[in-house]
């Protein structure tokens, strides 16, 4: 039995995020879905912003919690009982990259890594993406949750 | 709670193989080892040869259990009742060629599929480099289980 | 103007080349679905067959031709008054070895190359997964052409 | 019968960008070079400057227009009657980036994208590193168009 | 019988560094570790403290030598008599981008460029991971040199 | 001071092979060509003549030497003193392949690595590549040492 972790910036929470965090819903015990707040990285939706929307997103998910952290992830795990991260993957340009976290979650934390292969319609547009359009004032309402 | 499936050739079973059953039997309920066995293909290994090395590997894993089975996966999960197919990935390589399958198990057969970052000094190992060094006559013990 | 190539086995032809096959057709002034004739190599579905299939699949788009070849491809297309080939391109994976071919198409035939990237929900399905499933009885109506 | 858009800083004008266009010059009934103007980047050349140099390298293509954008370009796109977007690939890396674009293109816009393999001896050199030699008070004339 | 430098920001030096150079020292002549002084750039640790750093971590290795640089790599490998530069590969995401920089190394100042694959438990490590992990207060111990 | 080899099947070498055999022979005391005899794969070259068109393409690098060996390439370097192995890179799939190789060769047989940055005009075309060409009758002279 696992408790999950999905961590990312959420600036804002995308449709593909969201198929990533109901699959992982279902494969451990608890998922936490994590915010980084990075003071010094400027975003678009404020921190509150940002965790409203999730929650109001992740509602009927029984098992997903939703909370911010700062600093370092593998602390944030420690303080929260849990023991594995998950990651979606959309390309393999993304793998590289993330392995090299999970090497190092592992190694300084023992910390767990499960990636899931993206998958459906919407699952490429990432967040920066998602601000783009919106700064060009395009309709964004099937990238992201209701 | 999910029950997986490894699937493999596994001619013979690694260590690396092992590592990532050892992390997968910790993230389903159950999970099964599952030997393709492929008549049209010739292997160093017979299949009972490989399928007693695994089990003698897994015995101490209670969840683990050990099968073989011919024609598709997706057919073999579902008389098994079996929802997740377990993959290790070393490479960015091997993440496009195994996306493709997730893609295809999950639209054939509704079939998840959860992928493991490789990890461990032997990892990099293939059965294919195992099988070399054995025609090698080279001491391959610390590349397969005890 | 350019008159254009998809070269491929097609044992059989898929959705995902029925896509290329219609996007490249507006991109082209004629573009020549050329059948790879290898006869080193087994085949599921024969020569006539495959032609059949994809004249069938393709009778209503006007400037589109389907044709067999043997030997190379810059003999083939010189011979046809064909200037650019046309490839769908669905990952990274998939570049690395188009980018080589295209090297040596332009190099020994001042043969243009041009990809597409792959589009759509069953883009992903190769021949080599279709036959796979046609192998296990299993309904591959949605990932061929009607 | 297509108009394609190449999009991009330009800052300079390589002699990389000058093969992708002369040979998608060839492809698309017209051809515009948008340089985007993103007055939160700094750049080395004025736009002004950037524009003139490529006026400059393209006056005896015919087909081949240049303009700059502010904004998306699905909407500069629209605004112009362009269909196509025009790329070149260097590498893998570079694919899946371009791949992710060429998605929302799509989606958002029903924008076609062409990939053209780069070719020739200068055409790895991007504009990142054409400013970096500059600064170096390097001879970068074999690196842009005359 | 070469002359190699190891250019890199450095900050800090770290285990898989320090495993690249010893693998190098043994390659060429002499070998000289090359830190990048980007104004421009903010880092953590001062030029001289990397300086320093890298000087300690060397000093058994006869032929190794540490000097810092502005500007371009090419100038400072002509003024030093240096032919080949020497980098570290941990994956296909390091190899499109240093493949480039090879290519302009030797198209602008005939330096050529030879590549170790990384090995080892901690080669994984970024310098940037590191000064995460510093500004996390963890042991970073045995991912630098002693 | 290093003693270097350059394996591989060289069925026939092409101008790509002895582009890096040029350059590794400036990097290594000595360098072995070595060609792979595979009694079970079939060449289109016997091995003498592949062995002969090597001899005559490297008579004027006074440190190349040519040979042939059967069975695992750690085995033929023990015998012949030789401690790394040199290969060329074309592009990011070459890496991931070569990574493995050159993980088993340190592992099992203490055998350094060094990977060269494919370079040139003709670089990317592979002996399979100019097979294909011979059978179709084509002029292969730019593609293969004199």
């Amino acid at each position: 039995m696992k408790n999950g972790v999905f961590p990312g910036s959420f600036d804002p929470i995308t449709s593909g995020h969201m198929e990533i965090i109901k699959r992982g819903s279902r494969l451990f015990e608890t998922l936490t879905v994590a915010v980084c707040n990075n003071p010094e990285k400027k975003s678009l939706f404020s921190l509150n912003d940002r965790l409203e929307m999730i929650k109001n997103a992740c509602r009927d998910m029984k098992n997903v919690r939703v909370a911010s952290f700062e600093g370092l992830l593998i602390d944030f795990a420690e303080e929260n009982g849990i023991d594995t991260v998950l990651r979606g993957l959309r390309n393999a340009r993304d793998f590289d990259y993330e392995k090299e976290l999970a090497d190092i979650y592992y190694d300084t934390g023992r910390l767990e890594s499960v990636f899931l292969p993206s998958r459906g319609e919407y699952s490429h547009i990432s967040s920066g993406m998602v601000r783009e359009l919106i700064r060009g004032n395009k309709d964004i309402s099937k990238y992201i949750p209701k």
